[in-house]
């Protein structure tokens, strides 16, 4: 997506091989106007598979969940909550999201009757690296019968293997940017996305 | 604000003397239409405040933060990161926040360069109810000779002091919905928000 790409080029820090701070438009500060083009263009994207419902995790994602889902025409939107700890409680659904650069596992949860059986589940967020967090997103839907419609994602690590795992699975997934690589500093994209 | 009433009513579940769960609408789940209504409802309010950004904290506060931006024009939308831990570092400003539901004491934080001195900056939060999120984000912008425009808040627990406080401290502040006691596990709104 041009707009996206621009802003990473412009104002995105690259920052030794793998880190990509993209803080000024996107996570910390969000360029609005940005962020709704990017709605539209994940709505573009996932508009045939009919989903019913965008799910995110907090909290990054937050902002471009609500983007997508009012793009879509106004889809409910669930984020589930991170936490240090495993809870027992029939009425959660909850997954391990591994951290590779932090070295922990973390827990996502969700309350089950918001996730219902048979939805058809955008899911969304700002980063894919690894793919951690979007399996652990997709687990939850597994586990609640609910069908993912869709992966959209801001801003694809192109060199750690998450995407590359989820096409190969026949997984529906848009990143509206790719990063090949940094090299001193700069943010590369790939030409393809 | 009607709908939210609406909402509150319908959805909401009051427990003990204090705990509002608005999970169903508004911070798990998010019922995008109402939100972007909220949105408008903040714009129409303080949009002769002439906010040029808006500020909120992780994680429930972005989408509503998003959804008044939008209304008043895609404005930027900046939400400090919360911490356990005080961090030294020159870029970074940060305020304490005290939870009297958790009795912890945690940091907020923002990266000095997205609240610039001079900005008028719009607060939204989900909820107020001690103020204590809302004092440290007004202490942020003390910090960075940055305005308070003005408060925006979904619900406020009328019977804790927060919102009081502010009114007498002359913030310009609107709840859109105010409760104000619970009873029997159901949510009683005060008839004037």
């Amino acid at each position: 997506m041009e707009r996206l790409r621009k802003a990473i080029e412009e104002f995105g820090i690259g920052i030794g091989q793998d880190v990509v701070k993209v803080d000024m438009f996107l996570n910390h500060r969000i360029d609005t106007e940005l962020l709704f083009l990017m709605g539209e263009a994940w709505a573009e994207e996932f508009r045939d598979e009919k989903p019913d419902l965008v799910l995110t995790v907090e909290a990054s994602g937050i902002a471009m969940a609500v983007a997508a889902a009012h793009a879509l025409g106004d889809l409910p939107v669930v984020f589930a909550k991170k936490s240090a700890t495993v809870v027992q409680n029939d009425e959660m659904v909850q997954a391990p999201v591994y951290s590779f650069t932090h070295k922990t596992r973390n827990m996502i949860r969700i309350d089950r009757k918001y996730l219902p059986e048979g939805s058809r589940v955008l899911i969304i967020d700002d980063f894919l690296a690894d793919g951690e967090a979007v399996r652990g997103m997709m687990s939850l839907c597994q586990k609640q019968k609910a069908v993912v419609a869709g992966v959209g994602i801001a801003v694809e690590k192109g060199f750690q293997p998450g995407g590359r795992k989820l096409r190969e699975a026949g997984v529906h997934l848009k990143s509206l940017a790719i990063v090949d690589r940094i090299e001193d500093g700069k943010i590369i994209l790939r030409e393809d996305a």
